[in-house]
């Protein structure tokens, strides 16, 4: 399904991603980690990831660390991979065509994890062009978003995981937290990060204008 | 009425372009695209526009197809022209001035496709010093932008395009979806997409001031 | 008071603030128009100014033309200066000290000056730390700035507009149009911007947060 | 406890940590003040510290003083210290480990100590991941920001000072004023800056949301 992925590649593409998401307000105060999975398809589980407590603007490519599917590190390393690693693991061994997953702490996706769930669980998009960016066909379909708990036991939580998390929808919000996301190679992660949070400022904007009346459908096209 | 414009000056200045607008957000996970009319006045329609699905903040000057007037590409090429291509196409042959047609994802246009609509299928501007940059001699008149229900059909949406678009008023939004603008040069369509932009964020700063009353008119220059 | 101010060092420090300012949203769509007094203080008035129609991102040394007090180009000259060239000149005329004028578009300036006006003429600022950088010594005291009604008359608002602005206050707003600011340096009209700047978005915040209460004075150092 | 910090080196870590403030306005019109300590931690305490009214986004090397305890210059100079140096010094010495006093001045920060406060005296933040960047094992649990009144008395409002302020709570707000924040390095009050402020974007973003229900806990990990 999928070959190795150069290490090297993979450290420059991440530096470039996290220092576009940097400068937008994403990933403040060293937060959020990116990762590549560099093994094939037929191997044992290993990936690139930021390591721990790095500021995400000025990362070089001795700030991360290779890890498998354990969340340790495969080679001696003065650097910690964070505790989430195993969240990044757990995303790479549910879903078999993620190839990378970044994960961000901005402050919309924070906000409607508190304030803007559809039902206790998730939260629900529908009826924007932009959700075809998804991979969907058609804006004119539902998307839910889950939302988890936050928790420092990530061991735990990785095991929850597995149950929460779909092919279909690539991401999850941790409660007061942030966005985890994938992608099929690190174009699409950082195409699904732009689209969620698209998807976060129309939602806040929404809640935003309450008591607002929104507009009825308007004529349809062929009708 | 126009000349031809060349193909390579074209790609460049969409280049620049698409990097400023995606800088700003207004270009997210490679949503839009921006075209410019290479074809002369007495000329069969063609025009360059961006490829399907390319990362607007990184474009190449292999990142753009050559289509004519039913949207298919004029040369071989690996790319695929957006099914959007259609709106381009029917944006030309009704605005025979315009050379360029921009088409941006904002989430403000988005909010105020589904919330801000004056009567059922517009959105008017009045008073702003903004709106003499879309050609008008005075702030003190209206200006009417269209609002189209989003489709997949962009066949038929294409069709009705021409009903619904004016050479005064240089855009259209789709709801839910963002909007389309035009202008004699590539410097115009980037005025106008500047022009809208402020517009939206003015109007959305209204509605969210809903209960802050309104200054009256002040005594008038020569009253 | 002051000598006279070498035309070519004026426009390339007016590029570079246009370009700033553009930067930051403030001068879209190729609005607004800045300018510096190259006069010295025993000559008849004459100043570099933006021309009419200039991306403001973008500019270029020729894109400025030399305008003596009528507002009319003192050289030969493809450009047209802005008819908003008369207000640059009638502040020049009433402050003596003014250096520079800068006038910018935000979507903020015209929010407040139709949402925003504390009486029915003017916008006061009270108790912000920021207002010192205007000049005043404290922040414990209060600054009105006039708001004019706009106009396509500039003749008539130029000989206005020396019975609203005064030398204590560097500003005033345009309605639905924009701010004008100056200082007796560029770097000091540049200052004046961002701190109007901040002043309309704190105000906007609080009008945002109508019904949440403000909190009482804390207690006082020294007492 | 921590050794000599050169000088040079100092002043280059500032202007860019001043460039990337402003970038994102934070240090508008000239304002706020960023200092780092050289001396050693059985000197007797000297730092270097911006010089007053500089634009922070075009610092030089010249920018800077170095002055003591007394917030007086240490060598001849033709630049002012900022009056606000005795709040640095006044952290300083109270805060053995702090290394670097940052200053900033924000939207959001004058606006929270306007509207957010949650008792008299401070504002309270609970339940968020970021609050982990600030030192803290985990987002449960509770950080209080003290607020003091504003005032031009320096020097009583730095004796104040030391009785409000905690090593574990890097940071106090001055009311209508802005932000001080320190860490143990250069880097950590930087990252300590981007915290706060989100922390201050949410809570505002909390603000503006009111009326909408928040959502309860979800199930727990583990439970």
């Amino acid at each position: 399904m999928y070959s190795k992925f150069p290490h090297t590649e993979a450290i420059f593409i991440l530096i470039e991603a996290a220092n576009g998401f940097y400068t937008k307000n994403w990933m403040p105060g060293t937060s959020g980690n990116l990762s590549i999975r560099t093994s094939g398809a037929n191997e044992p589980l290993n990936f690139v990831i930021t390591a721990s407590g790095k500021d995400k603007g000025a990362l070089t490519p001795s700030d991360f660390v290779i890890v498998g599917v354990d969340g340790a590190p495969i080679e001696d390393t003065e650097h910690k991979s964070s505790a989430e690693t195993l969240l990044h693991a757990a995303v790479y061994q549910k879903i078999k065509e993620a190839r990378a997953v970044y994960h961000v702490h901005t402050v919309q996706a924070a906000l409607l994890s508190n304030y803007g769930l559809t039902d206790g669980e998730s939260i629900r998009f529908r009826g924007l062009e932009m959700l075809k960016g998804l991979g969907l066909d058609t804006h004119d379909t539902e998307v839910e978003l889950p939302v988890l708990e936050n928790s420092q036991d990530m061991l735990t939580l990785s095991q929850q995981l597995p149950h929460r998390i779909h092919r279909k929808v690539p991401g999850f919000l941790l409660k007061g937290h942030g966005l985890y996301t994938w992608g099929a190679s690190p174009f699409h992660a950082k195409r699904h990060i732009e689209i969620w949070q698209y998807l976060f400022e129309y939602r806040l904007g929404e809640l935003m204008l309450q008591g607002v009346p929104s507009s009825p459908a308007l004529h349809s096209v062929g009708s």
